[in-house]
């Protein structure tokens, strides 16, 4: 952690000094947005859409941010280069600010900081395992920082010998808490849900390849019992494959060939040696 | 706001000075509970009941308070002390705690802090006007800072010109963002939704008067249309009249009279002169 900036409302802190009162609407309230991108070898993967959903995310709850997109762009290029972690993670979060009465909107406080992260090859072939949880996301389309839910069930996720739980609302399947999931047919169809989710860049990114026959669709709970492929995406993850999901495998319990090959598309549009 | 303390982790800072790392899990991900009691010439109200429901957020959320209840009293004593505000409120927040990967719960922080607030005649007869709004709270038992969909909805509630919201979901009525809510029937029967809300410490008081008649149900949305009285509760509003729902006029649009007699029972309870 230490001697790495992070920056608040435009200063360079120390990470180990960078605070906020206590006044803020993110303690007092859970009220703030966030969004994340990663670098790779100091470049910013598919920077434009995640500050697109981080301008669009501030004002779906009121809040504005007093940065252009040029000054934010070039705040962001400093501490790429200041903190010299060439393949790392960056969170923009923006908060209510500090309320004077501990509930109405203040001036935004905006927040961001890096951490190192990098590409591991390894992660595809172990893959995932999902346990199904009854959960609609509030405001689930906004990239909001409220994850209590998702947290608070850790205990739950270990107890079901899980890695991550996946929302469905009455009987329609919906996402992870920081990933969409996709599914892969016995037609060879590639379907994502269509909405009351948070619509992921990397998503976006896999929705658009026209090589694959990739859509959005209402995938019912119960479809998950016949189906060839699973896979999870999200700006870390990638496309990570889904091996079991309530204890039932997935397939023959392997990463599957569509998503294999979904994965070394999208490695190579971001620019990663697979 | 200056020279007034408040206390993290068991040390006392200026409040302008009581800032906590922005690697907190409230600030990353909205994770963290709270409890808030007041105090009348600085005797803790209910304080009891307040501890009780705190110790049960922190632990429905995994989180641990390292403080025990006298530990905890004498804290909140010296505060009191300290600040000399006799007649305020006392926030009591427990957050995920500083988080090396910004989502799993560390050893939380604990932090109180104390805003001056008293009581005032004139609020039980300006009353309140309710706007309703399709919403259930996520874990809404729990007493977390989840109040997101809430501040989101303010400039819904200004528009509709209304003081505050009231969530029904489908079509049984649930509370509003702050605050219970009760219903006089026709029959003078007083009654305030069982299920799915967050249990308020008045609301559990009012429930105990014996000379009403009052008692939990399911209360439908529809049914609104045609009530004696309503009224609001909290540790602050106290009993607080509902003039409107949805701009109709409740009862003949003035306190109404078993309303009046739990506010001045409530007052009488609280050891206020109403």
């Amino acid at each position: 952690m230490k001697n790495r900036y992070a920056i608040i409302n435009g200063t360079f802190v120390l990470e180990d000094e960078a605070k906020i009162l206590i006044s803020d609407l993110s303690i007092q309230r859970g009220y703030g947005i966030f969004d994340y991108f990663g670098t790779i070898n100091s470049r910013p993967v598919f920077l434009e859409d995640h500050l697109d959903r981080l301008y669009q995310s501030a004002a779906k709850i009121n809040l504005t941010i007093d940065k252009d997109r040029a000054e934010l762009k070039e705040m962001l290029q400093q501490l790429i280069e200041k903190n010299n972690l060439p393949d790392a993670g960056i969170k923009i979060t923006l908060t209510g600010g500090y309320s004077e009465d501990g509930y109405t909107v203040a001036k935004p406080n905006l927040l961001i900081s890096q951490t190192a992260y990098s590409f591991n090859k390894e992660d595809f072939h172990k893959g995932t395992r999902l346990v199904t949880y009854n959960h609609q996301r509030q405001m689930s389309e906004v990239k909001t920082i409220d994850y209590l839910q998702a947290i608070c069930l850790q205990p739950f996720i270990k107890e079901n010998n899980a890695d991550d739980v996946l929302y469905y609302d009455q009987t329609d399947i919906r996402e992870c808490p920081r990933a969409n999931f996709f599914i892969v047919t016995n037609n060879d169809e590639v379907l994502t849900p269509s909405k009351n989710i948070l619509k992921g860049i990397t998503r976006k990114k896999i929705l658009a390849f026209a090589e694959f026959n990739v859509k959005e669709a209402v995938i019912n709970l119960h479809a998950l019992q016949n189906i060839k492929e699973a896979f999870i995406t999200s700006t870390t993850k990638n496309v990570l494959p889904v091996l079991k999901i309530d204890g039932n495998t997935i397939g023959n319990g392997m990463p599957g060939e569509i998503t294999t090959k979904i994965y070394n598309r999208l490695l190579s549009v971001k620019g990663i040696a697979g």
